[in-house]
């Protein structure tokens, strides 16, 4: 049986199957009864939860958050949809269609990640060398560079996300960087390469995609400062001094990527390579959005639904080939 | 004898050279002499001068705005420097070293549009083929693209920069529209093509740069539509008639491609094609700023000069190659 | 029978009526068998429909849109009232009290369009008057003129609000130019009543309020400049040219008669005369904004709810005759 | 012999004639002598001026500010024009031709302040008629009324201004208020009368144009409301008790007129009438703005200089009558 | 049995108990039955209501708010909850437990008051102090002082919040003005004693917390002013002229004290004592909004819901003491 | 004989006098004859200078920034004021009057920093703590936290002005924190010592107030979440790791601290804390630019000249005690 997602449920249907559920919290009634509030989730989205009758024991056998099987129903309550759950039994994260939970790329990301060290590879000052081979030598980090997503929702919010996005990034880099000679190339590809390297931190994206307490609190900017900081003190430790003014030139283009100080960056573009990473992220994530709108509307008009954060609709309407 | 330049005059020195004048006017002191107010002008900037004891016939002589071989002397009035003209006759423009007068691309602008020609041959569908080429063969208006500087003051503000701005404009689309299958490339070319066909009536670059009343009063984002709706009129005049998704969407780009309401876009982006032109044209712009900021840099210092339209000054100091 | 007005339908109520159909889609449910997903609408506004156990035959002899008389039933569906249609079949635009569906001024248009000549009757530049009647004369633009709303929503949305708000205009203006003998009062007549002519283009309004997609890729401020340059030309074509100041200044009024970027105009006003059209146009929409927020609160309040456009309440207490 | 108008001077005149002396300041040189430090003014600017080898009984005689017969010199210091005075002595204001001084209005303030009181003789409500009465009936307020200046520097900045200003903005609002029946037309009338009452306490204009430091601190804006405040308690000292909607309805037109919070309104209007009042303001401040700038162009160019305060140039060119 | 507070009703339960209500209007069906709609209120919330089957003298009964004892039944309404109220009978006030129905400090504000009149006692200026006494002695601006809230929602939304936040930031003046010793402390203590004095006119608090007519029109701020002159006025009348600067810094301390025009205020602060009093009002406002924010948040994350007036999340986790 | 300093400087004067040479540039002429052109700097200013007639032996020998006696003459160059200098010998550091070239504190820095290291060891958090030792015991750091400016122009931009700037919040912190018993004192204290720690590598004050190349790219509040960092890194390195909701709570501090986009910070304050700091410094930089403001106008005006920061003047006059 397929999975019921979280956006199909309607009011008044029983309910047998898998979610994640987030944010578990036990409770007790006027009365004194205990029941449990929760989140239920899938990719989908997530509703309200109640579970009445329950008890300390099924409270703490919860995972927070973990996949669980629920009998239950769907309700209306204070006009919102909630379900009630009548039993709830935690599952094995194997029995799991991660999909179903979690959107991904459908990219080859081990193929991406190969294009990009193949990119990179193009560097020729050997500080930047040096920098980028300590970072793409992180399996650690690199792993968590191939899963994470680039945002939590405007754009490439999936799992791999971010890996598509700098790869496109630095796709485009490479195409129009002989167009502009004077532009320090190795500065664009490292600062493409980095810009949101951040982000591996400012979210979670293990079960739900949510921001972390420090990607809430410091920020995917100041975090990808923090990590170049990081990898150029392993270096000086292996005594190999990062050169300051390529330090100054790829911190700058990470903190000022944003472009606009309302867009949370605290500098703006000082450097032509700032502006170009600025303007081929901005570039790689407004298609992105525009792209997913025009395909995730369901009507058939020549318009798209309001966008908010692009302030309009999208016009939908292609001309022939 | 090399030019004096306008911005090499210093008080106290006298002057025989060529100038354009501009803005004469015929004025009475309070004793009833006839005296002319002009500005001097050349390519590095212009002066206020004054010649006394002027006549009618020396005012009617004069073109407006002309090149004058003039004879006279540098002063300080009320603090700013004026030239004290003592005579003036007109020079025919055949004796004229243009390049003194007027900066232009050291680009080859033939080889420039025969590329730009080979680029917008790939389109592919027939209407935006048909426009395109409607626009291609008008020699009056192409002569017009040819020399049009890009901007008064911002970017490519010399002679061809205009054709030399829109070709590397394209060279930059048609280099990653494979990285985009979904945006219709055929819409960008003919976009990137026209986005600033208005300049060719916004500017006035004669013999110096400025702008046309009607460049003031309407703008080149609403001539530049204007131009568009003039040529498909001229098609359908011909039993030609351009579909109308082709015309709102390209319409659409020339509007929205400053990309912000207080830049003089009457509409925000609603595609993804008017996204990427709005971006590519932010990218060739602003690196041109920036390198030209580095370069017209005079001091030693790691920093140009306050820039006023990027709000920052800009890092000159280079990384080892 | 009155009319069920679609803001009077409650949860559960059988309905037996004429509405307009919107956008319907034939769709099939994960069973196969064919749906019809549609909106019904009215003066009042639109709500979900479906017609389950539909078939292509009913979906094709369906207007898209037009009048259906529909037999069905309200529903509540994920919290939204949606109605369930049982029958549907066409209804000739004869039948129907056309005032149900579509929001009518009660003012005399034809009234209003001769006093707009007398006003513009009084303009004494030749190429003004030449300009103006070209507009005039042409039938179907005056048709349009008369039948166009002035905005879909803000103000005058109702069918000749455009004339309505248009006429109020000439009429201040030519109240108060007197008052401005500096002020070239052929402008401001010429531009008042040209100001919103793109709105009979931008704007839909045969059943539904709706904008067209050259309306909303385009806009009434650019499309008005067009019109205005067709005009022009095809006066051109008859071997009358249209003075240029004239045309840029009319044009400009265009551009810049919602006075600040941030509403879409390219131009900020740049003569009296712009200024004036900006202002009187302000008055009048904003009046009737206030007038109409004033009218339409239900309750007793001194106050009317929060007008998001406006950013305040409105006070509706008055004060004694 | 003529007034010598300090933008007329020169560096290395001598100078003998007659201007207001402003903040004259007795100092020490390091030496110990004794010298003034002053402004010199007249209605086209002032220059720092400095008497050395000064008393103390030269300084106690000079009023502050006041007019002075000066003997001296014009001078660059710093590259700053500025004036070596060797003698000065006052002289009497019965001397002084006063609009070499002040700039005054060259309309009949009389006619004006006549036919306001006709305007506002059509006022039915009994309490709005109670209260212009006390305004108009205070002799004192009334002489301020007149001869105010309207700005100190955008508009209307001359003796008289505001009382020409409030003349023309009533006579728009009488002419259009019969197009607006549902509008309030007493409490327009009552508005546009005393939007800028505060403006006889804002600035000072007994010699120079300057902001009172109530003015400055306070503000136009709200020491109109103390003044509306201080005829309502006056009135209701006599026992007419002006009706609370009256009050706070004008109130609000005070507080609202400029519109927007940035310009210093703390309050958005909220009623019809007080968006009238708002908008004709504008058109009548604006339309001043525009014409003088015009005029006070000195070039032959179609273009003013650029008006900071519009951000625009303002196009002179005017069409055939 | 405890109050049901409204928003704890849930749909389809039967209802019995005490409401404020508000807004009564006698209305008749299409079929002429009256009925009554009317709001439903406590300290909770409110909620629409509706009696079918009312008379005139039932609706003539009902104080306009005033409380009430319900029989009714909760039911959705259009997707809204609403009241339907089957008898309705007017409850003395005297049986109240006010604080279901109007939140109150638990702080003791007489105490408050007591310790505010100490540090008002540390005025040195004799004006100020004159000043203050006149304040301190109008019983019964003190009564509304005691009572008002200080803000309708923001922050000290509760019968006393306005002497709670008056107290607190007099206690940081207090602490704080001897780090300062150029900032003039009379200035500073009168300052915040009476930048939100307009607030017992701004806010009614009775019944419930709302904006007077005139609250909402002229503004807390522009009433403070109006205070201070009448206080200023009535002390004049005794023979006791307050000093103008002094009556000027005040009143500019409360007109700037919201810092920024976009916030209400139409001054910036121009001396130390208005920025000091604007930091700390800030400072007070927004440290309670997190603690409430906190406070309020009823899930177990380390987040609360998002703020919008702080635009964020508030982080909620404390560290170890 | 007293220095003369920099803008004391009028034209035409002889000058035999020591200043400090900033960026001097060995150039050579059109003819060949190569001269030095350099600024000449103190603690009031800078200005051009040119030194013809120069050898490379000449500029090698000067420092790069470093002390000169200087043998010239100053000239008004182009309405700028400059100097010609015939003779330049360096000086050594000894023999300098810092004062005149350099502002400082007149307060004791050492004091302030004992006082700091009082209030710090209020801490009670045994992390806080540790963190808090780890910079009081970077000598070096301490060192510049005692000498650097705590800005480059607004507000103590003065060596030393850091601590006092530092020294005064934490004594405003140290008094009201017992008013907020919920906000976390040790988050707060630690915070507002840490704010502006960035400023030590953000600034240069060795001879003259500017930016490092860092500073200008990262800015002093990435810079001070980076050395933040770094302290934890290095007690991590000795086995003492640091809370992480401490970790995030001060570098959010440090993020937010300028409380706006706008104005620099990355974060908007999502604390108690970081709101209380923002506020604090906010509070001490506002009251320091309007004394300052205050102090140095030397007009005798009731008014400071017009504060660009500040946007509006500064109101000097103040009340009698």
């Amino acid at each position: 049986m397929p999975h019921k997602f979280i956006n199909e449920i309607e009011p008044g249907q029983p309910l047998s199957d898998i979610y994640i559920v987030k944010d578990p919290i036990l409770r007790s009634t006027t009365k004194g009864d205990l029941y449990i509030a929760m989140f239920l989730c899938d990719r989908t989205g997530q509703l309200n939860a109640r579970m009445w009758q329950a008890s300390e024991a099924i409270y703490k056998a919860l995972s927070k958050p973990g996949f669980v099987q629920i009998q239950g129903r769907s309700e209306l309550y204070q006009n919102n949809l909630q379900i009630v759950v009548n039993s709830v039994s935690v599952v094995d994260r194997s029995k799991i269609k991660m999909e179903d939970y979690l959107a991904r790329t459908d990219k080859d990301v081990e193929k991406l990640f190969t294009e990009i060290q193949e990119i990179l590879g193009k560097v020729k000052n050997s500080d930047v060398k040096l920098l980028l081979k300590e970072f793409l030598s992180d399996d650690e980090l690199m792993k968590s560079f191939k899963n994470a997503p680039a945002a939590m929702k405007l754009h490439h919010s999936c799992i791999g996300g971010l890996i598509v996005h700098t790869h496109t990034m630095l796709k485009v880099a490479d195409f129009i960087l002989p167009l502009y000679p004077k532009v320090q190339a190795d500065l664009v590809l490292a600062g493409v390469f980095l810009h949101d390297i951040g982000k591996t931190e400012e979210l979670d994206y293990d079960m739900v995609f949510s921001y972390t307490d420090t990607g809430q609190l410091i920020g995917h900017i100041a975090q990808g400062l923090l990590i170049l900081k990081q990898k150029a003190d392993s270096l000086a430790a292996k005594g190999k001094q990062i050169d300051k003014t390529i330090m100054d030139s790829i911190g700058h283009i990470i903190l000022s990527h944003h472009g606009q100080y309302e867009f949370g960056s605290p500098k703006l573009p000082a450097t032509a390579e700032a502006y170009m990473v600025n303007y081929i992220d901005d570039l790689d994530a407004k298609v992105w959005q525009v792209t997913e709108a025009i395909e995730n509307e369901t009507s058939d008009s020549n318009w798209t639904a309001w966008q908010k954060s692009l302030e309009t609709k999208i016009y939908r309407k292609r001309i022939e080939q």
